[in-house]
């Protein structure tokens, strides 16, 4: 097992500044919080996938709470968002870049601390993809979204791409900076093709909602 | 203390199987997500419960992370829920049904297992209580309905005297399969009695609502 | 660092008192629940932070299940709750004091707890403010409305300075009574001043809601 702490921490932290980013973004936006609340759902959405992974292998406390550079990088996406949030209207779908960025680099770490961590196959890419869309979709729950992750089917379809990616490169041998951006690559274009033309996984027949 | 890993292990994966189907069958009638949708939804219910027992207990990574069983079995529940949806509508109460047999099923097993881990009695029974509620608890809050455990009394309730039952037999030696499928059928027949007749705890008196 | 346990428990349990009275308080005005509804969103409320708190420092099982007067005392704030319900509503903001005091109580105990653990003295001031808000949270999430803290200026902004206080006096030696006293009251002062002017931290400027 290659361990590449330094690949880990470069990619989870800018996954956290673009989840910071996105969710301070998304509170001013959508929900026009003040400052305390528009950093707060910046920091929930960039630590929260980050934060739940380590539960659920057991890394505690979270490297999150180990590390101050996490606490600062998603404080500071939140502190951008707030300062320069008017500006961000005139771009094209900032904050589903942003989304996008963060749920395919996330996908990536979580699977692979998960592999560290000796959890198997299956669950270290199930894990990849909770570790991405976990943030978001605690941002939903505040904000009383329904979670992008039950709505939209390319949004876990490819988090799971990029983390299978992920454990079939390291198991490989050939885990690395190409794998890596690679398999966050995959998951980025599989997501933005979906957000533009609007695809969905299969939907179930012959049910009609209540 | 009796130890029956293997009567835990069958009744946790007849509970995960119960209470994905049950999710996913939610998500399908009362959300109308598509596939992924579904069978994330019908996960997060099978498998939130056990989760969050074997966080509170120190149990990490939890079994649903250590077992392919549990992730096998949380995910067949959301396909069968997929692929026959449509049959479903024609069956009297599935979804009530099924999730009352997850309720009881994981009643059993959350504070089984944390009596293994050397947690008090009444700490187990409430834990056996939070086992069974959790994953539909999680389900609710995503699918933005208020969740039973709060709305309806005799959803607590049940599990709690299957906990006990559970608990009271282990202290005495006599917990094996007859008192755990005693346990879980005490908590199915009052919770589905109580559905059948719209039982409810009592209410506070003599403050209006705001 | 000194180690004050008698100190953080009797803090602890009656930010838990506090915080099990305001939930169930909540359920019975905002929601109307029944018993076992009340109870249960007291107990949320109550031990909610802690637990969140004892997740994060990896203190498992959580103090509330290591030690059964965490659960009695949520549950019998629920219990007065319940029972006294109707007379609560001629006392002036019960519910709002309640929470503050639960708030205040927490942010201390969260400090100081995550300092005891090892934890950095930025990382125990923002777990101080997450014990604070974790409790109320989850009340809210769970009864379907935006919670506090993000819509609440000055909510986070209190915790945060008692957490401060607390992490400053660890460090200078001079915790204590007194300064654990000071930090929960500043809090609490800083919490109704703010509740009593409406006051709010600043919003973004330029944007308009969607």
């Amino acid at each position: 097992m290659t361990h590449e702490p330094s690949l880990l921490l470069a990619l989870d932290l800018a996954g956290t500044f673009a989840f910071g980013l996105n969710g301070a973004l998304t509170a001013v936006r959508a929900v026009r919080l003040d400052i305390v609340g528009v950093i707060s759902l910046g920091m929930v959405t960039a630590l929260g996938g980050g934060i739940i992974r380590d539960i659920l292998i057991n890394a505690l406390p979270p490297a999150t709470f180990r590390d101050w550079r996490y606490l600062s990088v998603a404080a500071g996406g939140g502190l951008v968002a707030f300062a320069a949030g008017r500006w961000w209207d005139r771009l094209m779908m900032p904050i589903t870049v942003l989304d996008a960025l963060g749920l395919s680099l996330f996908a990536v770490t979580g699977s692979s601390k998960a592999l560290g961590y000796g959890l198997g196959v299956g669950q270290a890419v199930i894990l990849g993809a909770i570790t991405g869309v976990g943030g978001g979709t605690l941002r939903d729950v505040l904000i009383q979204r329904v979670p992008t992750v039950l709505t939209s089917g390319l949004y876990a379809i490819p988090a799971l791409v990029a983390a299978a990616i992920t454990v079939a490169t390291t198991r490989e041998g050939v885990y690395g900076v190409p794998a890596a951006l690679g398999a966050a690559a995959a998951c980025f274009v599989i997501r933005m093709v979906g957000v533009r033309y609007g695809l969905n996984a299969p939907r179930p027949r012959g049910v009609s909602p209540e």
